[in-house]
Parts: C-alpha cells; sequence; structure tokens
C-alpha cells in the first residue's frame, strides 16, 4: 500500500486502502501484461494471456464502478507487492533464452500476479460484506471470481503442455 | 528473483532459481513474523501466527532438505516480491491506530504472504514432478499444503471474529 500519510482508524479506511492499492496493481498489469504477451510462444498460452488483458481492463473499470459506489474519488497507491512481481518476471524473462523455458517462466509469473490479485480481492470481499456493502461485495466478487478461473487455466496449460516442452 | 546474472537455459535452471527465490522469501517472513505476533492483538490470531511461524521453520529446513537432494548449494536470491509484500505490511501497520483495524491488516498482509507462497510452491511442485523428482515434489507439496491450510485459517479467523471486531 506504498508510502502514505494518511492515519487508518476504521475497516472502512482499511478498505478504502485495499482498493487503491489493487487499482494501481490492475494498472501495472494492464501496462506489463502486452510485453507477456509479445514474449510468449506457444500459441495457446499467447491466447489466454490476452484474454487476461482484456480481462483486466474490464476489472479497472470495475473497481472505478466500486470507487463511485463507496463515494470515494478513483485513485490508486503505489503497490510495492505488485511492483515487486512485475520486476521480478522483467529480470526472468530478461536472463531466459530458450522459448519453452521463457513460456514456463511467464506462466509462474502470471500467477505469481493472480495470487496477488486472489489474496486482495478476496480480502477487500470480506471488508465489503463487513462493512454492509453487499452491492460492491457482487463487483468484487466477479473480479475474484475471474482471477481464480485465470489462475486455474494457466495451471493446466503449464501442466499440459508449457512445462513439458520446456523440460 | 532479484537482479541476476545468470541465464536461465533450462527448466531444472529455473527450477533452482524458483527455490532460491522462495528460500530467500521465507528467510524475510521468518525474520519479520515475530513483529506482526507481537502486534496482533486478538489472542487466536496471536496464536495462529505464532504457530505459523514454528511452520515457517520447518519449511526453511525442508527447503534445505530440497536443495541438497537436487545437489544445489543453499542459497537464496533477492526476491522483490516479497520485499514488497513486507514492506506494503510494515506502512500498514504503521499508521494503523485502532487494535482491531490492526488485527483485519495483519490478516490481509499473512495472507498476501501466504499466497505468495502458494503460487510458488505450486510452480515448485509442478517443475520437480515435470523433472522427474518426485522426491523433491514430495516435500514442496507438503510445504504448499501448510500453506493452503494457513491460508484457510486466516480466512475463518477474519470472517468469525477480526473483521467484525473491526467493523
Amino acid at each position: 500500500m506504498g508510502l502514505f500519510s494518511k492515519t487508518i482508524n476504521t475497516l472502512d479506511d482499511l478498505f478504502v486502502h485495499t482498493l487503491q492499492d489493487i487499482y494501481y496493481a490492475e494498472q501495472q498489469i494492464a501496462k506489463n501484461l502486452p510485453t507477456m504477451v509479445q514474449k510468449a510462444t506457444d500459441p495457446q498460452l499467447k491466447q489466454a494471456l490476452q484474454q487476461h488483458l482484456t480481462e483486466t481492463e474490464h476489472q479497472v473499470t470495475r473497481l472505478e464502478q466500486v470507487f463511485r459506489m463507496h463515494g470515494q474519488p478513483v485513485k490508486g497507491t503505489t503497490c510495492a507487492a505488485m511492483d515487486g512481481i512485475i520486476e521480478e518476471a522483467k529480470d526472468i524473462l530478461g536472463v531466459a533464452n530458450d522459448n519453452d523455458v521463457k513460456d514456463a517462466a511467464i506462466i509462474s509469473a502470471a500467477q505469481a500476479v493472480e495470487h496477488y490479485e486472489i489474496t486482495r480481492y478476496g480480502t477487500l470481499v470480506a471488508y465489503a460484506r463487513e462493512l454492509g456493502r453487499q452491492d460492491c461485495a457482487t463487483l468484487l466478487q466477479q473480479t475474484l471470481d475471474e482471477e481464480h478461473a485465470a489462475d486455474r487455466k494457466l495451471t493446466a496449460l503449464a501442466e499440459s503442455r508449457v512445462n513439458r516442452k520446456a523440460a
């Protein structure tokens, strides 16, 4: 949740900060996924990442809706975790030579991204429910379900094709 | 996986690098969990974190076993993702005033840690199997199962007690 000066006094403050954290994270994903799509070689992997890029753009819009429903300005705050996940992905792709190994590394990086989203959206859904914002919870749950599905798809791709080719 | 100069040519190289990444991450967790235990107020949360600290120490030992089984030196490599997750946790705990809200923030931070471990151990198990290292896969799967259990426990604590008190 980056460096911020605001004090967190209530669960509502924590909810809004977590929204800002994942909003920044989603924007970083949207910015960096195209490079992963481009670097991927396996056609099914390329297609899955491309599809997830479209999904990410919808998720950003959905987050903006949640901010508005909750009467908050649409705003991100530096997410050191997502910055770190993306930095690792760039590092590994910078030194992976073989295309099949690169594909395996891309899946691993993409799953690290998914799991960060899963944990934060899971938290956000729980906070929204606790705060009596079932309307926000419903929207956030839609994204959470998509993240779980994307993660399962990547696992299936890794196990059925990509890791096999890389081994 | 930090900044490294080594080239990744094979799935085996990727496996070893991911082992080094999570080895560093586990050590950072072991170093920072005691502060979270100390800052937690809810007795059940305190106990769950304390238990996970003990588990983390076993997981470090288990990783050292995997390095040795695979004929590799026991070594970590900077994990920017875990550094970022821990930085966010420190930031939020630094500005959360209310004890119940702090407990909710601790759970969120701990679940981000768990999910990073879940994604990396999941990848490691898949790589180990693909590389024909069922012996390594079995050990890594034990840790993966523990991480899933720890995450479920934190979700249950958040939903049954901690978020409620914070709201």
